[in-house]
């Protein structure tokens, strides 16, 4: 294998070769659709750009939600529910239950989807399910400081890492109190970080 | 504008070349993933490929649901509920509407979420809303031969385009049974076309 003679490049791509022929792309609206796309005119290809979906898990152990402390950015040192960029070839209950044991080492059993709150100004949809954490048997994973079970009164609400974080704890803790887990939906607007 | 060289490619693009500088891409594991990226030797672009969010609608009036004869491939001449790739800046729902719009010429109102089926072996989610069509001004769009109103003893299941659509209609029909409506979330495995 030949090791990359630049450095790896975290920064979101532009989308400005070919990723099939590598010509230099140009944008126009296909016949029959309603939107300008990136199209190549070497070889025709047509480069739909779409939503990403993130998946995550609420884990509970006795009433306690489990957490982790980021150790990337965006967001470095802030408290966040496990989840993450959702990957081809899984569903979104084990990309959910990946994203856990990843960043928090943690295995999580029932998962039943929660909430799906759509973010459309970054274009990403995030999907959390509530599971059963399995044991106690978690650590920090490459992406975490630190994880930790924590009760109601607990809750670093003021340290937590984003929106969609906070609206599906607030929703989760409603619906304890209502005592009746539900399914929800919401749109979140343009907002800055928390 | 320039117009294209080449006659449009509607086969999903090959990613072999880099996006960001148009060189050729390799596979590697980048430092902290667990899997296999294609990766740019020249600028360090990681080239992250995931799951399509497929949002739709069923389109309800007075009991009957709104179905749509596909006039492209695959499954050219089926029938199936309207529904297509969401788009970036939409929201789920805002996406789903759009699509009952471009496919079916209708407009719906009280869109609340019925399915989200896992495709993982394409790469899909598949997202219903169940919805009140807003009034019977309906007509196909540029991707439907016709656009019809089927009372349950009227649908036709041979027919049908689409195992998530099969899928999500059984579910609709079952919870009107019922008497309750339901949020359903399930996992298709690999099988050939209806």
């Amino acid at each position: 294998m030949t090791l990359p003679t630049a450095p790896f490049n975290l920064q979101r791509p532009a989308l400005t070769h070919c990723s099939n022929c590598g010509a230099v792309l140009e944008s126009r609206v296909p016949p029959g659709d309603g939107h300008h796309r990136l199209v190549c005119p070497a070889c025709g290809t047509i480069h739909y750009e779409n939503p990403k979906l993130i998946v995550g898990c609420l884990p509970v152990w006795e009433g306690k939600l489990l957490l982790c402390r980021r150790a990337i950015e965006p967001r470095y040192g802030y408290w966040t529910l496990p989840a993450g960029f959702m990957e081809n070839g899984e569903t979104t209950a084990d990309g959910a239950a990946r994203e856990t044991l990843e960043e928090a080492g943690a295995q999580v059993n029932n998962l039943v989807p929660f909430s799906i709150i759509d973010v459309s100004y970054v274009h990403q949809v995030h999907f959390f399910f509530l599971a059963d954490l399995a044991n106690l048997d978690f650590s920090p994973g490459e992406e975490s400081l630190e994880v930790r079970l924590f009760a109601e009164e607990e809750i670093p609400w003021s340290e937590l890492a984003f929106y969609t974080v906070i609206e599906t704890m607030h929703l989760y803790y409603e619906d304890r109190k209502a005592g009746k887990y539900g399914f929800h939906n919401l749109q979140l607007r343009a907002k800055p970080v928390p």
